[in-house]
C-alpha cells in the first residue's frame, strides 16, 4: 500500500523547497522597483552570469510552455521552421503556444532514437529543407530538450555536434531544460559545458519541477536577442510587476548548489526504481533513466493492480507507464511500489 | 525628507501581505496534483461562487495583463472589435497584448470624462459601427476598468446603463479590475453588485497591487466562455502546474475581508494625500479619489523639487504627477510628503 | 526533341481557356456594384448551387493556398487540429498559410497509401486525439485532397467513410480540390455525388490549374461557416473589388462543361504517359494515374538525358519525376516524350 | 435622371480599359513559368526600376487591402507601432487586416487637416512614443495615403518632412497609393519625386481603381524588405501561379502613360463636379478636389431626391455625400447630376 503521499504521476506534484519558501520571506521587505528593475533581479542577472561563465540575461517567466514558446518565438521567423524531435514537448504537450506566440511557425518533428534528435537526420533534413523556396518553412531553430521527455540525456559530444549544425547552417539552437538540473546532475558537468560553451543560444531554464514556485527562466545567450524577447515577454502577460519574488526564488534555488542538490535527490529515486524494475523479468525498461522519469513496460494486469492498490502514475498505453520521482519524495515509496510490483509479477 | 521606504511610483512595489506569504507554507505539505486539479483550487471555485453570489470559475493567471488580454480573446472574434476609454491599461500600456492574444482584434478608444467611457457616446458609436459590413470590426465586447486607470470609480448606476448596452448590443462585457478592491471599497457594496447582478460576464480579478504575489485571476460568469478560455489559458503559457499555491493566495486574500482591509488602506492614504494636497492653491487635482491613484497638477520647480529629495512618483506631464498609496504605506510618509509639498509651494 | 511550349512542370503554367478571356470581355460593360454585390457574383452562387445541388455560398480567391488556409480557418478553433496526409499540399507546399491564418491551428499530418487518408488510421489517431485535454490539439476538422497531390483520386466509398468519421466525431470535412475537376472525370460523378451527398463541409474549388485567370473558390456547404469567413475573407484581402470579373470567369468555366472537357483531356494527356511509361522495363509509375500527374522513377541517366534535351518536369528525388498534363497540352508532346524516354532506356 | 450606367459609389464600379483587358489575350500563347518566373514579370521589374528611376522590386497582389497590410507587415514588428491619419484605410476599412497580418501591429491613428498626417503632430508623437518601454508600441513606420481617401494630395514638400521624420526616427516610410495615379496627374511629377526620391520605402501601387482587372502591385524601394517580404505574399496566398496575367496588365497599366491619362480623365470630372457644386450657395464642399473624390455637404432633402431620382453615392451623414468619379465615366453624366442637384437646391 503507497503512503497517502506516494505520488509518481509527474515532478509538478511536488512541493516548493523550504529554502525558497524562506528566500521570499527575506524578499518581502519594504517597496521595491516594478517589471524586474529591483536589486534581486539585477542581482539575477549577475548570478547566472557567473553560473554560465559568460553574459547572461534571465527574464523569469510563470511556466515552462511560455518559456519555451518565447524563447523560440525570439529565435524564429513567421515563415520559419523549428526543428525538434518528434516527442518534444513543444510539440506535443504545449496546446500549440509554440504556434501563437511565433506567429505560426513550423514545428517540424523528427524521429530519434532515444528521444534524442539525431545529427545525420538532421543534417539530411536540413539539406532537403528547400531553402530560398518560398512554399517552404525556412530554417531558423533547433530545440533539444535536456534531460528529454523520456528521461534520457544528450551527451555533451552529442549536444556538440547538433551544436555544430545549428552554426553550420545559421540557426538558433534553444534548449528546454524543464529538466536542466536532472541532466546537468547525470552528466556531472558544470552547467557552462552543458550551454554556453557549447553554443546554445537560449535556455528555457526549468525550476519549478524542481523545487520553485511556479516559477521557470529564460536565460538568454545570445545578445542579439534579448531586446525584442524583452517586448514579447511583456506583450504576453510575462512581465511580472513583483518580479523580485520570482527573483529570490531562482537566486535561492542556485545558492549553494540546491537546485543540484535537489535534482540528484529525484535522479536518485528514479535510478533505485530502474535498479528494482530491472531485476523483474516482466518488466522491460522503455530507456535508460538519466534523469526522474522512469518509462517501463508491464503486462497490462499488473498496472491495473498497482493502480487498485493506490499508486499514482500516468499510462502511455495499455502497457506503458511513467513514473516520475521528485526530490522531496521518500526511499520507503519507491520500495513499496517495487515491492507491490513485484507481488503483482508473481 | 522621504523614508527609505516611501514610494509613491505605483502599487505594483508593494509587499505581500503577511497572510499571503503565510498560507503559502500552510498549502506546502506533500504532493498535489498539477494543473488546478488540487483541493485548493476547487474551493478556490467554490469560495469565489459564494463571494460572487452565482456559480464561477475562477482561472489564476501570472499578471493583470495576461488576465485582460486572455479574458477579451475569450470574447471577441479576430475581426471584432472591443470598445474602452482611450486612456485603458489595454490600450495604452499592455505592448499589444490584446491584439496578440486575440489575433488581431482592433480595440476601439473612446474619450469619456472622469476616465470612464460614457453610455450615450459609446451607444452612438456602437450605433454606426457597421453591423456587417465586413471591412469594419464587428463589436464584440466592452471593457471598463473598475477602479480606473486615473482612480476614479464608476457608480452601479453608472455600471448599469453600460451593462444594458453591452446586452441590447449582444456584446460581452468585461471588467479590468486590476484595482477591483479599491473600487469596492469606495463604492461599499458588495462584489455581486458590481459584476454579476449587473452583468458583467468576465473579470480580471487584480489582486497583485494589494498584496498578492504576481498572483491574478480571471473569474467567469458567463459559463460557455469557461472551455474555449481553458484552452487559451494552457496554449498562452498561463497554465500554473503547482496551481495550489496560487489558489491558496487568492484564498488567503479574500478570507476575512483580507482584500477589503488593505484596500481601505491604501485608499485612506490616497484620500489622505488629496485632502492635504486640496489645501494647496497651487496644487489641482485631476481626479477625486475613489482609489489608491492621486494625479495632481503642480507647478513644474515644486515637481523637481519634491523629486531631488528623493519622493518617488511618476511624471505624466511636466506639470502633471501620479501618486499612488498602497496598502503597506504609512501616514507617516503622507504626512512628509505633504510636508514638502507645502514647502515647495511656499 | 521537345516542342519550345512542351512543360510538364505543372499545371499552373497552362494558358487561360478561349472560352474564359472572352468571358472577361463579355463582362466589361459599364459599372457594376463592388464586393460581390454585382450581378454576375449572384449568378454564381445559383449556377453553383445548381450544380451541386444544394444550396450554396461561392467565394471567389484568388490563390488555392487563399482558399485552403481560409476555408480551414473558418473550420478550427486556434486551438484546434486539422487531420490530413503528410503528403498535403496544406502541410506541405503553402508557406504555413494554414497556421497563420488560423492562428496558429495544428496540421496533423497522418501516412496513407495512395496518398490518401487511410480512414483506420484516423479513427485511430481521433481515439487517442486527447479530447478535453488542454495541452493536445483537439480535433476540429478533415482535410481531404481530391485528386491527390500524386494524382490518386478517393473513391466514393473511400470519401463516404470518412465524413462519417467526420460526422461521428463531429468534425468539419474540407476538401482541397485543386484538381476537383481532373477528379470529377476520373471517378464520372456528379459534383454533389462527391460533396454535398456525402457530406463536404466547405471545398476549395480549383479552376486555375485547368483554365480560369488566377481566379479559385470556396464553395461553402455548411451555412454556418458564411458569415465567419465572409469577414475572414474581407480582413485577408481576399474581397476583390471588381468580383464580377472573377464571377465570369467560374460562370464560363463550368458553362457547357467546359471544366470537365478541359479536365479530361489533361487527363488523356496523363493517361498516355502512363501507357507509354507502363511498356519501358525500367521505368516504374509510382502511383496508378487517375488526374493530370504522372510520378514515376527512372534511373538517374536517362532522367538527366530527358532535361537535358529540353524536356520540363520536376525531380522530386533523384530517381523520381513528376509529369503533368494540363488542358491546352498536346497528344505530339507526350509522344515526343515517350519516345526519347525509350531511347535514353535503350 | 441618371444614365442606367451613371454611378458615383466608388471608383471600383468602373469597368476595365480595354488595353488592358486585350494585354491578356496577348499573353495567352503557350505555358509559362509559375509564380512570377515567367518574362512578363521580370520585365516588370525592368519597366517600373525604369519608371520609378531606381531598382524596385514589384509584387503584384490582388486587392488594396493585401497591398496595404503585407506591405506594413514587411516593415513592422509584431511588438510595433504604425503611425497613420485616422481616417486612413487601412486604420477604418480594411476589417484588421494589418492587425492580422502584422501579428498585431498596433495602428496609432492621428487627426490633421486637410485629411494629411502634420509633420509636426506626428513628431510631437513619435517624441513622446516610449521608446524602449515595452509597454509601449515600438514606432516602426508611417503610413501616408497618396491621394488621400478624401481626395486631397500631400504636396511633395509635405512628404519630403514627413520622410525625414521617418529617417530622423528610423522608421519605414509607407505609401498607400490606391490613388497613386490620380495625385500623380495632381502634383503634375514623375512617380520618382513622388516616392524614391523623396524616402518612400514601400509603395501600395493602386491599378484595380484606375482600370486594371483586380490587380495592384506592392512595390519595394527598400532592397532589405524583399525576402521577407516574399515569404509573407506565398504564406498569405498573395503568389499567384499564373503571374503573367497580373504582370502583363500593370506593364499595359503603364505604357504610354495609360495610367495617367485614365488618372487625368478621372480627375477632370471629380473636378468638374467640384466646379458646379461651388456655385450652388447650398452646398459645401468638405475638402479641395485634388483627385477622383468629392466630398460635398449638402441638405437632406436634396441628397433625399437625388438618391431618388437614380444618383448612385454613398453617404457618410445625413448630410454629406461621398461622389467619386472614374476613367470610365463621362462629362454627361456629370452634368445630369449637377443639374438635378441645382433643380433640388431650388
Amino acid at each position: 500500500m503507497p503512503n497517502r503521499t506516494t505520488d509518481f504521476r509527474s515532478d509538478n506534484v511536488a512541493t516548493v523547497s523550504p529554502e525558497i519558501l524562506q528566500a521570499l520571506g527575506r524578499a518581502n521587505i519594504g517597496p521595491a522597483a516594478a517589471y524586474g528593475d529591483d536589486e534581486y533581479s539585477r542581482e539575477l542577472d549577475r548570478r547566472f552570469s557567473a553560473l554560465f561563465e559568460t553574459e547572461v540575461k534571465v527574464f523569469p517567466v510563470s511556466t515552462g510552455t511560455a518559456a519555451n514558446a518565447l524563447a523560440l518565438a525570439a529565435c524564429a521567423r513567421p515563415y520559419g521552421g523549428i526543428y525538434c524531435h518528434e516527442v518534444a514537448h513543444i510539440h506535443t504537450s504545449e496546446g500549440g503556444a509554440t504556434e501563437m506566440f511565433t506567429g505560426g511557425t513550423k514545428l517540424i518533428p523528427l524521429p530519434g532514437d532515444g528521444f534524442r534528435l539525431q545529427a545525420q537526420l538532421l543534417a539530411e533534413t536540413l539539406a532537403q529543407a528547400g531553402i530560398g523556396q518560398r512554399h517552404k518553412p525556412q530554417p531558423d531553430a533547433i530545440s533539444v530538450t535536456q534531460a528529454t521527455e523520456h528521461g534520457t540525456c544528450y551527451s555533451l559530444d552529442e549536444l556538440h555536434v547538433i551544436a555544430e549544425l545549428a552554426r553550420g547552417n545559421r540557426l538558433r539552437l534553444h534548449m528546454d531544460g524543464a529538466r536542466f538540473a536532472n541532466a546537468l546532475a547525470t552528466l556531472d558537468c558544470t552547467p557552462a559545458a552543458m550551454t554556453s560553451r557549447i553554443g546554445v543560444d537560449i535556455l528555457s531554464f526549468g525550476a519549478t519541477k524542481n523545487g520553485c514556485m511556479n516559477t521557470e527562466a529564460i536565460v538568454v545567450f545570445d545578445q542579439s536577442l534579448i531586446e525584442g524577447l524583452s517586448y514579447r515577454l511583456r506583450r504576453a502577460g510575462q512581465t511580472w510587476s513583483k518580479m523580485r519574488y520570482a527573483a529570490v526564488q531562482l537566486l535561492a534555488y542556485v545558492e549553494d548548489d540546491l537546485y543540484l542538490r535537489s535534482a540528484r535527490r529525484a535522479n536518485a529515486l528514479a535510478k533505485r526504481l530502474e535498479a528494482g524494475l530491472a531485476g523483474l523479468s516482466q518488466a522491460r525498461l522503455v530507456a535508460p533513466v538519466q534523469a526522474d522519469l522512469v518509462f517501463v513496460e508491464l503486462p497490462e494486469p499488473a498496472i491495473a493492480a498497482l493502480a487498485a492498490e493506490g499508486f499514482l502514475f500516468h499510462r502511455r498505453s495499455p502497457t506503458r507507464i511513467r513514473l516520475v520521482t521528485h526530490f522531496d519524495g521518500t526511499d520507503e515509496e519507491v520500495e513499496q511500489f517495487l515491492a507491490a510490483a513485484r507481488r503483482h509479477l508473481n
